[in-house]
């Protein structure tokens, strides 16, 4: 299966220099039709500017990073995760973006069982809210290195388990290729998820990883058999957006149009 | 269940700036009498001689690390491969060590399915050679973060699976909490391991991880349920030697012996 330019989407984790009106126009240069947005991005220029020079210029939001982070030692601060994610439903929908993406958070007190249903628990009592408002969630597993600090799920077994209990026609998963290409049973999870993958984000696992949290490489630098997995996920049905999501310095130090460029050139080569 | 000094095993890595003879003579001042001997530290010594040292301090061998590597782009690297796991058999067998440690290796040219049909094919070629020796062969499991640049099989899951298959009585598993500890089935698989568990390895997951390679910690600075996957993996009928296997540089930077006393604290505190 072919892939077309019109799928890709600028997650701004890409180009994190930027703010969010440069980033629209760098899209808008480039002929991006999409944009993954971040929350603290889209703050600085504000919601309802956000989606006016959106709209302005013709692009659409692929999603909003994030929502989640649920797991928490006291029932008031879970009570304040909940909250935060009603706001960030919110936000999405003022936005117009389709979904919003769940990170799990780390366990509170060594605990990674209470952590994991602790992240079941929260997703279902925010569901009907974000069913109602339109907006989807979807749950991303992070690689396992993210389990101590950012991710209690780390499979796309364990998130398609989770929103298969949860049942809720607002509740998916999006599949992350750095996060999931090591995974023996990825392709079996792929096919599994086949009816609720909401989103799908590529970049490149770098060998050796120059570092923990900013360690992406741009496709075609690394070892993930992009390609592969992008035609699994295809083949699961998913049509929609792809996502460029690069946390790396190198590439933040880099001028935005000509990662944009690259990106486009490695979209159609690589994926 | 209560653990007992008597399994405690100091893995050479955990004391990287002390040669062989230091180790030998550090162990048998601190009690411990079992040692995870590494090949490299090992061969500046001499095999002999080290054997010989073992013996009159009165300590054993709990493994020898390491053989695997077996993934290689040519069929005559691979042939050397095999070879090197040969030699590492006669060397474990010359130390009394019971279990040669297999480290996967990383795939050649991005082909993961591949690259994991080789390490099979690799220990079924080298395993009756071990059987033979009297040596077993541990498959270990590696971090999913190590998928790129040390181990294709990088769960339980996977390792238990593989010697299933192989089905020689010489090849089972190694678990090491560092690199199994995130997977939502480790539990399941532990049980499943039993009666193929040749080694169990302790540190701790730092949160932040302040390194790819050398960010272990001590028993009892970080995320680790240790005690729970230890009572697991002895109730899987394990009841052999704990290595205490930390790479971090701080750990080599500190007195040998300081670090032996801190370990056997925290190996009666927290295991």
């Amino acid at each position: 299966m072919s892939l077309d330019l019109g799928r890709l989407s600028l997650n701004q984790a890409t180009t994190m220099n930027w703010g969010t009106a440069q980033t629209i126009d760098g899209c808008a240069r480039a002929g991006v039709g999409w944009i993954g947005l971040w929350r603290h991005k889209v703050a600085e220029l504000g919601l309802g500017e956000t989606a006016r020079r959106m709209r302005a210029a013709g692009l659409r939001a692929s999603s909003l990073c994030r929502g989640g982070y649920f797991p928490a030692s006291s029932a008031a601060e879970r009570e304040e995760r909940i909250d935060d994610n009603h706001r960030a439903i919110d936000e999405a929908a003022e936005l117009g973006a389709p979904v919003l993406v769940l990170v799990a958070g780390p366990a509170a007190d060594r605990d990674l069982d209470g952590a994991r249903q602790m992240v079941e628990d929260g997703i279902r009592v925010v569901a009907p809210y974000a069913e109602e408002r339109g907006v989807s969630l979807a749950i991303e597993p992070l690689h396992p290195m993210f389990a101590g600090d950012r991710s209690v799920v780390v499979t796309l077994s364990q998130a398609n388990t989770m929103a298969g209990r949860i049942g809720s026609p607002a509740v998916g998963v999006a599949v992350d290729v750095y996060h999931v290409w090591w995974d023996p049973q990825v392709y079996t999870e792929i096919a599994r998820a086949a009816g609720q993958i909401l989103g799908f984000h590529v970049s490149d696992w770098l060998v050796p990883p120059p570092d923990h949290l900013l360690g992406r490489g741009m496709m075609g630098d690394g070892m993930i058999e992009l390609r592969r997995l992008r035609e699994a996920v295809d083949g699961a049905g998913y049509g929609g957006p792809i996502e460029v999501e690069i946390f790396n310095q190198r590439v933040w130090d880099s001028p935005g149009d000509e990662v944009l460029a690259l990106m486009k050139e490695r979209f159609l080569s690589v994926c």
